[in-house]
């Protein structure tokens, strides 16, 4: 048989905006293996169990003890907040995989900032939408810039991971500033930070006021589209561009 | 006080795929709105409170069903597939929501099919994505094509939603045509059927087969960033573009 590693995503922060599944899949590891901050988010009944980590930042390290608990035959979980595959370490995971054949990865979805952040801001997401991470470290800054600028062209929402660092103060100015030259100045904008997560708070302002802001690594910002509007303090995006028919309308919800 | 709803994303089928917020919120209403399939995917334990429904496609009828339903004051909740702000009624809700100014309207959050979908062909989102409907029910072909050539043109991955229905069969090959302009043809593609439900069924295939491929409504179709590629038969992006050094890397995972 082979060996079995759990990719769970386990969401922002409380356990209650984990999926059941997630959940399952950490009560039947042996080991739990996570950055430290995620590891002590999880539920009291989750630190009996064996609970390993590595420093931030390295995170081949953290795959492969994964891969290393998994081939002393425990089952093992590797945790990663919202989506594992958003931004986490699902990829990583499968590429460091081509060196442990005899190992299957699962990845258990979860809910990730970008639809967690929507439902405290309103339903920001709506209609299309592009997701972003304003982080260099794995990608040149020119290809970030490309990208905010094809997201404007197309008229999408645009959500922004990674939107600030220490290092990185300007990055949101940066990109406002490149969204400016097609979006105006007073499109509706927002940002929560931490969500699910003790301090939620949430903003919207406009893109000019964005420019202006500081958010911290814990914030998930949202630009809205063409269709996007306040609605009593909601930032919301119509569903469609069509003067809506009484009845008739997209799809299966 | 005021009348609370909550709207509720009931991730992609199965109940363990659904939070648990989501479940509670469920739990407590005293009743249920939504369209019959989703009410029919809700654990037998729910069947018993009171479920309402309005036929496929009167969506306004289904929000308004829930406000009045939250006047007579009970709890309400009203369910969606997936999440519900993510070409869900949430918005929807929000826009008839003016009518009801002594309602308030809550969020929760549920697995989106590019979360979910994206789980079952392995780490596909690993990267800046975009998502796009291909539904013109409630926008101009025009805009959707706008919208393709950018997210093209910005080499993000792309995830369709309604790839398809009766009426526009042909949609899915108009969209990979569009995209042909600037992706070569080898370009690795996947999609996934009725995820989180009977009959899951996942494929990896190339740009050019995705185009003479037929899929229907339960579908949500992936096409991957120049980051993308086949591991052992998963669909992976790669996390960045640099060339990675032994230990740094993306923020806080
Ligand atoms: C390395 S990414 C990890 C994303 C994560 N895998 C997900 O799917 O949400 C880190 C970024 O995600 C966003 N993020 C993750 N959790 C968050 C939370 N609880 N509140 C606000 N933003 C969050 C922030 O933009 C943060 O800079
Ligand atoms: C009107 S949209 C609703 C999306 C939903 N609110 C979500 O967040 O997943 C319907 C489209 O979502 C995708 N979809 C929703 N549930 C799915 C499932 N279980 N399996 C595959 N695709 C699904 C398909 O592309 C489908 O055409």
């Amino acid at each position: 048989m082979k060996n079995e590693i759990y990719i769970v995503g386990m969401g922002p922060g409380r356990e209650e905006m984990m999926t059941g599944e997630a959940v399952y899949a950490l009560e039947q590891a042996d080991v739990i293996v996570g950055y430290t901050t995620y590891l002590k988010l999880l539920g009291q009944r989750f630190q009996g169990k064996e609970l390993l980590s590595t420093p931030m930042r390295q995170e081949k390290e953290r795959c492969r003890l994964c891969f290393e608990e998994a081939e002393k035959g425990k089952k093992a979980a590797l945790v990663c907040s919202g989506d594992a595959g958003i931004y986490g370490l699902a990829s990583l995971m499968y590429e460091i995989g081509r060196e442990y054949p005899e190992t299957e990865l699962f990845v258990i979805a979860g809910i990730t900032a970008a639809s967690s952040g929507a439902a405290v801001l309103g339903a920001p997401l709506n209609h299309d939408f592009c997701v972003v991470s304003l982080s260099d470290l794995l990608t040149p800054w020119e290809k970030i810039e490309k990208r905010l600028e094809a997201a404007a062209a197309g008229d999408f929402v645009i959500v922004l991971y990674n939107p600030s660092s220490h290092k990185r103060k300007d990055y949101l100015m940066r990109a406002c500033d490149i969204l400016l030259r097609r979006i105006e100045e007073e499109r509706i904008c927002g940002y929560v930070e931490n969500i699910g997560r003790e301090g939620t708070r949430a903003n919207i302002c406009t893109l000019k006021q964005l420019k202006e802001r500081e958010v911290n690594m814990f914030t998930t910002v949202f630009i809205g589209s063409s269709g996007s509007e306040n609605i009593n303090g909601k930032f919301v995006t119509r569903r469609g561009y069509k003067i809506e028919k009484n009845t008739d309308i997209c799809g299966n919800n």
